[in-house]
Protein backbone atom coordinates (compact mmCIF):
# COMPACT_ATOMS: atom_id res chain seq x y z
CA UNK A 1 0.00 0.00 0.00
CA UNK A 2 1.62 3.67 -0.82
CA UNK A 3 2.37 5.76 1.96
CA UNK A 4 -0.04 8.53 2.91
CA UNK A 5 0.41 11.70 1.53
CA UNK A 6 0.30 15.34 3.08
CA UNK A 7 0.90 18.97 2.02
CA UNK A 8 2.22 22.00 3.58
CA UNK A 9 0.90 25.04 3.28
CA UNK A 10 3.22 27.91 5.10
CA UNK A 11 1.36 31.38 5.28
CA UNK A 12 4.05 34.30 5.76
CA UNK A 13 4.88 37.62 4.15
CA UNK A 14 8.18 37.70 5.94
CA UNK A 15 9.33 34.12 4.41
CA UNK A 16 8.31 35.43 0.75
CA UNK A 17 9.86 38.86 1.66
CA UNK A 18 13.45 37.03 2.55
CA UNK A 19 13.54 38.41 6.10
CA UNK A 20 13.32 35.37 7.69
CA UNK A 21 13.87 31.42 6.89
CA UNK A 22 11.05 29.07 7.33
CA UNK A 23 11.93 26.31 10.11
CA UNK A 24 8.67 24.55 10.23
CA UNK A 25 8.85 22.99 7.17
CA UNK A 26 12.12 21.46 7.56
CA UNK A 27 11.06 20.26 10.87
CA UNK A 28 7.58 18.68 9.05
CA UNK A 29 9.16 17.06 6.64
CA UNK A 30 11.64 15.32 8.73
CA UNK A 31 8.89 14.22 11.28
CA UNK A 32 6.32 12.73 8.62
CA UNK A 33 9.14 11.28 7.24
CA UNK A 34 9.98 9.41 10.31
CA UNK A 35 5.72 8.52 10.54
CA UNK A 36 5.94 7.21 7.48
CA UNK A 37 3.89 9.70 5.59
CA UNK A 38 5.00 11.27 2.06
CA UNK A 39 5.40 15.21 1.92
CA UNK A 40 4.47 15.73 -1.54
CA UNK A 41 3.76 19.75 -1.47
CA UNK A 42 4.91 22.81 0.06
CA UNK A 43 3.16 25.93 -0.79
CA UNK A 44 4.13 29.35 0.92
CA UNK A 45 1.69 32.18 0.12
CA UNK A 46 1.38 35.73 1.58
CA UNK A 47 -1.20 37.19 4.54
CA UNK A 48 -3.75 37.02 1.80
CA UNK A 49 -7.37 35.36 2.16
CA UNK A 50 -7.62 34.64 -1.67
CA UNK A 51 -4.44 33.04 -1.50
CA UNK A 52 -4.81 31.14 1.04
CA UNK A 53 -8.52 30.03 0.59
CA UNK A 54 -7.10 28.71 -2.68
CA UNK A 55 -3.81 26.61 -1.62
CA UNK A 56 -6.40 25.37 1.37
CA UNK A 57 -8.71 23.95 -1.31
CA UNK A 58 -6.66 22.97 -4.11
CA UNK A 59 -4.22 21.18 -1.48
CA UNK A 60 -6.86 19.67 1.13
CA UNK A 61 -8.52 18.11 -2.22
CA UNK A 62 -4.82 16.78 -3.74
CA UNK A 63 -3.25 15.13 -0.54
CA UNK A 64 -4.78 12.82 2.48
CA UNK A 65 -3.86 15.40 5.27
CA UNK A 66 -2.72 19.16 4.99
CA UNK A 67 -0.79 21.50 7.79
CA UNK A 68 -0.85 24.64 7.58
CA UNK A 69 1.55 27.11 9.38
CA UNK A 70 1.13 30.56 10.53
CA UNK A 71 -1.64 33.37 11.02
CA UNK A 72 -3.50 31.86 13.87
CA UNK A 73 -2.21 35.13 16.28
CA UNK A 74 -4.54 38.20 17.37
CA UNK A 75 -3.45 40.62 15.45
CA UNK A 76 -4.44 42.38 12.40
CA UNK A 77 -2.83 40.13 10.14
CA UNK A 78 -3.55 36.89 11.13
CA UNK A 79 -6.50 35.69 8.65
CA UNK A 80 -6.00 32.33 8.55
CA UNK A 81 -8.56 30.59 10.24
CA UNK A 82 -10.94 33.05 8.65
CA UNK A 83 -9.76 31.75 5.33
CA UNK A 84 -9.90 27.86 6.33
CA UNK A 85 -13.57 28.19 7.06
CA UNK A 86 -14.02 30.09 3.98
CA UNK A 87 -12.46 27.36 2.16
CA UNK A 88 -14.82 24.85 3.54
CA UNK A 89 -17.52 27.11 3.38
CA UNK A 90 -18.50 26.72 6.72
CA UNK A 91 -19.09 30.00 9.25
CA UNK A 92 -16.61 30.67 11.89
CA UNK A 93 -17.13 32.47 15.25
CA UNK A 94 -16.17 32.51 19.16
CA UNK A 95 -16.17 28.81 20.65
CA UNK A 96 -16.46 28.67 24.23
CA UNK A 97 -14.33 25.73 24.77
CA UNK A 98 -11.50 27.81 23.15
CA UNK A 99 -12.63 31.08 24.78
CA UNK A 100 -12.79 28.83 28.10
CA UNK A 101 -8.69 27.86 27.18
CA UNK A 102 -7.58 31.44 27.23
CA UNK A 103 -9.61 32.72 29.67
CA UNK A 104 -7.78 29.97 32.03
CA UNK A 105 -4.12 31.04 30.80
CA UNK A 106 -5.05 34.81 30.94
CA UNK A 107 -6.41 34.51 34.60
CA UNK A 108 -3.26 32.40 35.43
CA UNK A 109 -1.09 34.96 33.71
CA UNK A 110 -2.76 37.88 35.08
CA UNK A 111 -3.66 39.35 31.75
CA UNK A 112 -7.06 40.12 30.39
CA UNK A 113 -8.55 38.02 28.14
CA UNK A 114 -9.30 41.91 25.14
CA UNK A 115 -10.92 41.69 22.35
CA UNK A 116 -7.80 41.20 20.06
CA UNK A 117 -7.07 37.47 21.94
CA UNK A 118 -10.59 36.61 22.05
CA UNK A 119 -10.25 36.51 17.98
CA UNK A 120 -8.05 33.20 19.02
CA UNK A 121 -10.95 31.22 20.54
CA UNK A 122 -12.80 32.06 16.63
CA UNK A 123 -12.94 28.55 15.36
CA UNK A 124 -15.03 27.13 11.93
CA UNK A 125 -17.95 25.21 12.68
CA UNK A 126 -17.15 21.74 12.89
CA UNK A 127 -13.15 21.78 13.82
CA UNK A 128 -11.58 20.34 16.39
CA UNK A 129 -9.14 21.79 18.42
CA UNK A 130 -5.37 20.89 18.90
CA UNK A 131 -3.93 21.56 21.77
CA UNK A 132 -1.17 24.42 22.81
CA UNK A 133 0.51 23.68 25.82
CA UNK A 134 2.99 26.55 24.98
CA UNK A 135 1.15 29.61 24.56
CA UNK A 136 -2.50 28.59 25.17
CA UNK A 137 -4.26 29.51 21.81
CA UNK A 138 -5.17 26.32 19.98
CA UNK A 139 -5.01 25.10 16.54
CA UNK A 140 -7.84 23.35 14.99
CA UNK A 141 -8.40 20.66 12.58
CA UNK A 142 -11.13 21.25 9.72
CA UNK A 143 -11.56 18.11 7.59
CA UNK A 144 -8.60 16.85 6.45
CA UNK A 145 -6.66 20.21 6.98
CA UNK A 146 -4.54 20.94 10.38
CA UNK A 147 -4.05 24.51 10.96
CA UNK A 148 -1.07 25.50 13.17
CA UNK A 149 0.59 28.38 14.51
CA UNK A 150 3.59 29.50 13.23
CA UNK A 151 6.06 30.42 16.00
CA UNK A 152 8.30 27.17 15.86
CA UNK A 153 7.97 25.83 19.34
CA UNK A 154 4.50 26.06 19.12
CA UNK A 155 4.56 24.50 15.98
CA UNK A 156 6.64 21.80 16.83
CA UNK A 157 4.42 20.91 20.12
CA UNK A 158 0.89 20.95 17.82
CA UNK A 159 2.91 18.60 15.15
CA UNK A 160 3.32 16.30 18.35
CA UNK A 161 0.14 16.22 19.19
CA UNK A 162 -1.52 15.47 15.55
CA UNK A 163 0.88 13.32 13.93
CA UNK A 164 -0.21 9.96 16.69
CA UNK A 165 -3.85 10.72 15.24
CA UNK A 166 -2.66 10.29 12.07
CA UNK A 167 -2.42 6.81 9.81
CA UNK A 168 1.02 6.50 8.84
CA UNK A 169 2.57 4.22 6.50
CA UNK A 170 6.45 2.14 7.13
CA UNK A 171 8.25 4.69 8.03
CA UNK A 172 10.80 5.56 4.76
CA UNK A 173 14.01 5.14 5.42
CA UNK A 174 17.37 6.32 3.28
CA UNK A 175 20.99 5.82 2.93
CA UNK A 176 23.73 7.50 1.08
CA UNK A 177 26.72 7.20 -0.59
CA UNK A 178 28.58 10.39 -1.24
CA UNK A 179 30.33 10.52 -4.72
CA UNK A 180 33.14 12.55 -5.40
CA UNK A 181 32.63 12.81 -9.23
CA UNK A 182 30.75 14.68 -11.33
CA UNK A 183 27.27 14.01 -11.94
CA UNK A 184 28.06 12.96 -15.90
CA UNK A 185 30.63 10.46 -14.85
CA UNK A 186 27.85 8.82 -12.78
CA UNK A 187 24.46 9.16 -14.69
CA UNK A 188 24.81 6.16 -16.78
CA UNK A 189 25.35 3.10 -14.41
CA UNK A 190 22.97 5.15 -12.17
CA UNK A 191 20.12 5.45 -14.74
CA UNK A 192 20.73 1.80 -15.37
CA UNK A 193 21.12 1.07 -11.66
CA UNK A 194 17.66 3.26 -11.32
CA UNK A 195 15.83 1.22 -14.10
CA UNK A 196 16.90 -2.38 -12.95
CA UNK A 197 15.72 -1.68 -8.94
CA UNK A 198 11.88 0.32 -9.59
CA UNK A 199 11.58 -1.02 -5.46
CA UNK A 200 13.73 2.00 -4.22
CA UNK A 201 13.97 5.56 -4.98
CA UNK A 202 17.27 6.87 -6.21
CA UNK A 203 18.15 10.29 -5.89
CA UNK A 204 21.26 12.28 -7.09
CA UNK A 205 21.86 15.81 -5.33
CA UNK A 206 25.20 17.15 -6.81
CA UNK A 207 27.01 19.40 -4.78
CA UNK A 208 30.64 21.75 -5.66
CA UNK A 209 32.89 21.49 -2.63
CA UNK A 210 36.11 23.43 -2.91
CA UNK A 211 36.39 23.28 -6.32
CA UNK A 212 35.33 19.42 -6.39
CA UNK A 213 32.77 18.32 -7.96
CA UNK A 214 30.69 15.52 -6.46
CA UNK A 215 27.31 13.69 -5.29
CA UNK A 216 24.95 12.41 -2.59
CA UNK A 217 23.20 9.62 -4.28
CA UNK A 218 20.30 8.90 -1.93
CA UNK A 219 18.40 5.54 -1.67
CA UNK A 220 14.83 5.33 -0.14
CA UNK A 221 12.51 2.66 0.61
CA UNK A 222 10.57 1.85 3.30
CA UNK A 223 12.34 -1.86 2.62
CA UNK A 224 15.60 -1.56 4.57
CA UNK A 225 16.85 -4.72 2.87
CA UNK A 226 16.04 -3.29 -0.41
CA UNK A 227 18.52 -0.48 0.73
CA UNK A 228 21.51 -2.20 1.55
CA UNK A 229 20.99 -4.33 -1.47
CA UNK A 230 21.14 -1.14 -3.68
CA UNK A 231 24.01 0.60 -2.06
CA UNK A 232 26.05 -2.65 -2.05
CA UNK A 233 25.68 -2.67 -6.11
CA UNK A 234 26.21 1.03 -5.73
CA UNK A 235 29.40 0.88 -3.80
CA UNK A 236 30.71 -1.77 -6.03
CA UNK A 237 29.88 0.88 -8.97
CA UNK A 238 31.71 3.69 -7.62
CA UNK A 239 34.80 2.40 -5.54
CA UNK A 240 35.65 5.10 -4.97
CA UNK A 241 32.63 6.46 -2.81
CA UNK A 242 32.37 6.92 0.88
CA UNK B 1 1.91 51.31 -10.22
CA UNK B 2 1.87 47.44 -8.09
CA UNK B 3 5.36 46.13 -8.49
CA UNK B 4 6.29 42.88 -10.79
CA UNK B 5 5.13 39.50 -9.13
CA UNK B 6 7.08 36.62 -9.17
CA UNK B 7 6.51 32.57 -7.90
CA UNK B 8 9.18 29.87 -7.37
CA UNK B 9 8.78 26.46 -8.36
CA UNK B 10 11.59 24.12 -6.35
CA UNK B 11 12.01 20.45 -7.88
CA UNK B 12 13.30 18.71 -5.13
CA UNK B 13 12.71 15.33 -3.05
CA UNK B 14 15.57 16.11 -0.89
CA UNK B 15 14.00 19.34 0.46
CA UNK B 16 10.50 17.07 1.04
CA UNK B 17 12.07 14.05 2.52
CA UNK B 18 13.76 16.60 5.00
CA UNK B 19 16.89 15.36 3.79
CA UNK B 20 18.28 19.38 2.83
CA UNK B 21 16.75 21.98 3.65
CA UNK B 22 16.40 24.70 0.87
CA UNK B 23 18.46 27.77 0.54
CA UNK B 24 17.83 29.03 -2.89
CA UNK B 25 14.20 29.97 -1.68
CA UNK B 26 15.78 32.41 0.71
CA UNK B 27 18.55 33.60 -1.60
CA UNK B 28 15.62 34.64 -4.11
CA UNK B 29 13.48 36.23 -1.73
CA UNK B 30 15.72 38.80 -0.36
CA UNK B 31 17.61 39.17 -4.29
CA UNK B 32 13.51 39.41 -5.67
CA UNK B 33 13.05 42.15 -2.27
CA UNK B 34 16.07 44.38 -3.29
CA UNK B 35 14.96 44.13 -7.18
CA UNK B 36 11.30 45.05 -6.18
CA UNK B 37 9.68 42.52 -7.46
CA UNK B 38 7.74 40.62 -5.28
CA UNK B 39 7.76 36.73 -4.32
CA UNK B 40 4.29 36.34 -4.04
CA UNK B 41 4.04 32.39 -3.94
CA UNK B 42 6.72 29.84 -3.74
CA UNK B 43 5.89 25.89 -4.38
CA UNK B 44 8.00 22.46 -3.78
CA UNK B 45 7.23 19.64 -5.52
CA UNK B 46 8.71 15.84 -6.15
CA UNK B 47 11.35 14.93 -8.88
CA UNK B 48 7.86 13.92 -10.57
CA UNK B 49 6.45 14.94 -14.51
CA UNK B 50 3.10 15.77 -13.92
CA UNK B 51 3.49 17.62 -10.62
CA UNK B 52 6.54 19.64 -12.84
CA UNK B 53 4.10 20.36 -15.22
CA UNK B 54 1.19 21.38 -13.70
CA UNK B 55 2.86 23.93 -10.70
CA UNK B 56 4.71 25.53 -14.44
CA UNK B 57 1.69 25.86 -15.98
CA UNK B 58 -0.50 27.47 -12.49
CA UNK B 59 2.57 29.56 -11.50
CA UNK B 60 3.69 30.89 -14.78
CA UNK B 61 -0.26 32.08 -15.83
CA UNK B 62 -0.36 33.34 -12.40
CA UNK B 63 2.64 35.86 -12.26
CA UNK B 64 4.84 37.41 -14.06
CA UNK B 65 8.00 35.99 -13.83
CA UNK B 66 8.95 32.65 -12.30
CA UNK B 67 11.91 30.81 -11.45
CA UNK B 68 12.49 26.95 -11.13
CA UNK B 69 15.25 25.77 -9.04
CA UNK B 70 16.98 21.92 -9.64
CA UNK B 71 16.47 19.30 -11.86
CA UNK B 72 18.81 19.73 -15.03
CA UNK B 73 21.59 18.11 -14.39
CA UNK B 74 22.75 14.80 -16.17
CA UNK B 75 20.95 12.23 -14.24
CA UNK B 76 18.01 9.87 -14.46
CA UNK B 77 15.95 12.06 -11.90
CA UNK B 78 16.88 15.22 -13.44
CA UNK B 79 13.54 15.91 -15.20
CA UNK B 80 12.70 19.59 -15.14
CA UNK B 81 13.58 20.42 -19.20
CA UNK B 82 11.29 17.85 -20.19
CA UNK B 83 8.79 19.12 -17.71
CA UNK B 84 9.07 22.50 -18.50
CA UNK B 85 8.55 22.17 -22.26
CA UNK B 86 5.13 19.39 -22.02
CA UNK B 87 4.05 22.03 -19.77
CA UNK B 88 4.35 24.82 -22.94
CA UNK B 89 3.69 22.22 -25.42
CA UNK B 90 6.92 22.72 -26.87
CA UNK B 91 9.22 20.22 -28.14
CA UNK B 92 12.66 19.67 -26.40
CA UNK B 93 15.89 18.21 -28.19
CA UNK B 94 19.41 18.56 -28.50
CA UNK B 95 20.34 22.45 -29.53
CA UNK B 96 23.73 23.44 -30.78
CA UNK B 97 24.72 26.22 -28.58
CA UNK B 98 24.44 24.54 -25.63
CA UNK B 99 26.06 21.36 -26.78
CA UNK B 100 28.81 23.63 -27.79
CA UNK B 101 29.24 25.33 -24.36
CA UNK B 102 29.36 22.08 -23.25
CA UNK B 103 31.85 20.75 -25.56
CA UNK B 104 34.44 23.03 -24.73
CA UNK B 105 33.65 22.88 -21.18
CA UNK B 106 34.71 19.12 -20.81
CA UNK B 107 37.74 19.99 -23.69
CA UNK B 108 39.06 22.09 -21.25
CA UNK B 109 38.70 19.44 -18.25
CA UNK B 110 40.04 16.89 -20.02
CA UNK B 111 36.30 15.03 -19.55
CA UNK B 112 34.43 13.64 -22.44
CA UNK B 113 30.99 14.73 -23.06
CA UNK B 114 29.12 11.84 -22.48
CA UNK B 115 25.47 11.00 -23.53
CA UNK B 116 24.54 11.58 -19.70
CA UNK B 117 26.04 14.66 -20.38
CA UNK B 118 24.64 15.51 -23.22
CA UNK B 119 21.08 15.32 -21.95
CA UNK B 120 21.89 18.76 -20.39
CA UNK B 121 21.91 20.01 -23.99
CA UNK B 122 18.11 19.60 -24.58
CA UNK B 123 16.55 22.42 -24.48
CA UNK B 124 13.31 23.32 -25.27
CA UNK B 125 11.93 25.27 -28.45
CA UNK B 126 12.44 28.62 -28.11
CA UNK B 127 13.69 29.30 -25.25
CA UNK B 128 16.78 31.37 -24.42
CA UNK B 129 19.98 29.94 -22.46
CA UNK B 130 20.59 31.56 -19.37
CA UNK B 131 24.70 31.62 -18.58
CA UNK B 132 26.53 29.19 -15.98
CA UNK B 133 30.11 30.40 -15.71
CA UNK B 134 30.85 27.73 -12.51
CA UNK B 135 29.85 24.16 -14.45
CA UNK B 136 28.60 25.41 -18.19
CA UNK B 137 25.44 23.53 -18.48
CA UNK B 138 23.15 26.44 -19.06
CA UNK B 139 20.11 27.25 -17.86
CA UNK B 140 17.05 28.58 -19.78
CA UNK B 141 14.01 31.19 -20.10
CA UNK B 142 10.80 30.04 -21.73
CA UNK B 143 7.97 32.60 -21.96
CA UNK B 144 8.10 33.91 -18.45
CA UNK B 145 9.91 30.78 -16.63
CA UNK B 146 13.33 31.37 -15.88
CA UNK B 147 14.77 27.11 -15.02
CA UNK B 148 18.07 27.49 -13.03
CA UNK B 149 20.23 24.60 -11.44
CA UNK B 150 19.33 23.72 -8.03
CA UNK B 151 23.17 23.53 -6.61
CA UNK B 152 22.98 26.93 -4.68
CA UNK B 153 26.57 28.45 -6.05
CA UNK B 154 25.12 28.02 -9.51
CA UNK B 155 21.81 29.08 -8.77
CA UNK B 156 22.93 32.32 -6.98
CA UNK B 157 25.12 33.15 -10.47
CA UNK B 158 21.96 32.42 -12.59
CA UNK B 159 19.78 34.54 -10.43
CA UNK B 160 22.85 37.09 -10.69
CA UNK B 161 22.43 36.98 -14.67
CA UNK B 162 18.91 36.69 -15.04
CA UNK B 163 17.87 39.47 -13.01
CA UNK B 164 19.12 42.86 -14.66
CA UNK B 165 16.79 41.35 -18.07
CA UNK B 166 13.85 41.92 -15.71
CA UNK B 167 12.15 44.83 -14.93
CA UNK B 168 11.96 45.31 -11.30
CA UNK B 169 9.97 47.95 -9.46
CA UNK B 170 10.79 50.54 -6.38
CA UNK B 171 12.79 48.30 -4.24
CA UNK B 172 10.66 47.51 -1.35
CA UNK B 173 12.10 48.87 2.05
CA UNK B 174 11.12 47.71 5.10
CA UNK B 175 11.74 48.37 8.90
CA UNK B 176 11.38 46.81 12.30
CA UNK B 177 10.23 47.30 15.74
CA UNK B 178 11.00 44.53 18.28
CA UNK B 179 8.22 44.78 21.31
CA UNK B 180 8.48 42.55 24.08
CA UNK B 181 4.83 41.89 24.85
CA UNK B 182 2.40 39.43 24.11
CA UNK B 183 0.95 39.75 20.75
CA UNK B 184 -2.24 40.36 22.21
CA UNK B 185 -1.70 43.37 24.12
CA UNK B 186 -0.40 45.16 20.65
CA UNK B 187 -3.10 43.80 18.87
CA UNK B 188 -5.86 46.31 19.04
CA UNK B 189 -3.92 49.85 18.77
CA UNK B 190 -1.47 48.21 15.70
CA UNK B 191 -5.07 47.03 14.07
CA UNK B 192 -5.75 50.74 14.43
CA UNK B 193 -2.55 51.77 12.76
CA UNK B 194 -2.30 49.67 10.06
CA UNK B 195 -6.19 50.61 8.84
CA UNK B 196 -4.66 54.10 9.24
CA UNK B 197 -1.86 53.73 6.93
CA UNK B 198 -2.85 51.57 4.36
CA UNK B 199 0.17 53.13 2.11
CA UNK B 200 2.02 51.21 4.48
CA UNK B 201 1.88 46.91 4.90
CA UNK B 202 2.58 46.11 8.88
CA UNK B 203 3.50 42.48 9.60
CA UNK B 204 3.28 41.22 13.34
CA UNK B 205 5.71 38.28 13.69
CA UNK B 206 5.33 36.71 17.03
CA UNK B 207 8.45 35.24 18.98
CA UNK B 208 8.77 32.88 22.15
CA UNK B 209 12.14 33.68 23.67
CA UNK B 210 13.66 32.33 26.89
CA UNK B 211 10.19 32.65 28.25
CA UNK B 212 9.18 36.23 27.07
CA UNK B 213 6.40 36.62 24.49
CA UNK B 214 7.18 39.68 21.58
CA UNK B 215 6.85 40.39 17.97
CA UNK B 216 9.09 41.93 15.46
CA UNK B 217 6.39 44.57 13.88
CA UNK B 218 7.64 45.02 9.85
CA UNK B 219 6.04 48.16 8.07
CA UNK B 220 7.12 47.41 4.58
CA UNK B 221 6.77 50.22 1.47
CA UNK B 222 8.69 51.35 -1.57
CA UNK B 223 8.41 54.85 0.27
CA UNK B 224 10.86 55.20 2.76
CA UNK B 225 9.64 58.31 4.68
CA UNK B 226 6.28 56.25 4.73
CA UNK B 227 8.17 53.91 6.41
CA UNK B 228 9.65 56.61 9.01
CA UNK B 229 6.11 57.95 9.78
CA UNK B 230 4.66 54.84 10.52
CA UNK B 231 7.68 53.63 12.52
CA UNK B 232 7.23 56.92 14.35
CA UNK B 233 4.10 56.95 15.43
CA UNK B 234 4.90 52.91 16.70
CA UNK B 235 7.14 53.98 18.94
CA UNK B 236 5.11 56.76 20.91
CA UNK B 237 2.43 53.82 20.95
CA UNK B 238 4.69 51.02 22.37
CA UNK B 239 7.72 53.22 24.04
CA UNK B 240 9.27 49.99 25.81
CA UNK B 241 10.41 49.15 22.14
CA UNK B 242 13.73 48.99 20.35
Amino acid sequence: MPNPTAAMLVIGDEILSGRTRDANMHYLAQELTKHGIRLSEVRIVPDNHDAIVGAVQALSAGYDTVFTSGGIGPTHDDITAEAVADAFAVPIGIRDDARAILQAHYDRQGSTLNEARLRMARIPEGASLIDNPVSAAPGFTLHNVHVMAGVPTVFQTMVASVLPTLTGGAPMLSQSLRIARGEGDIAGPLGKLATAHPEVEIGSYPFIKDGVYGANIVVRSPDGAAIDAVIHELAALFPEAQ
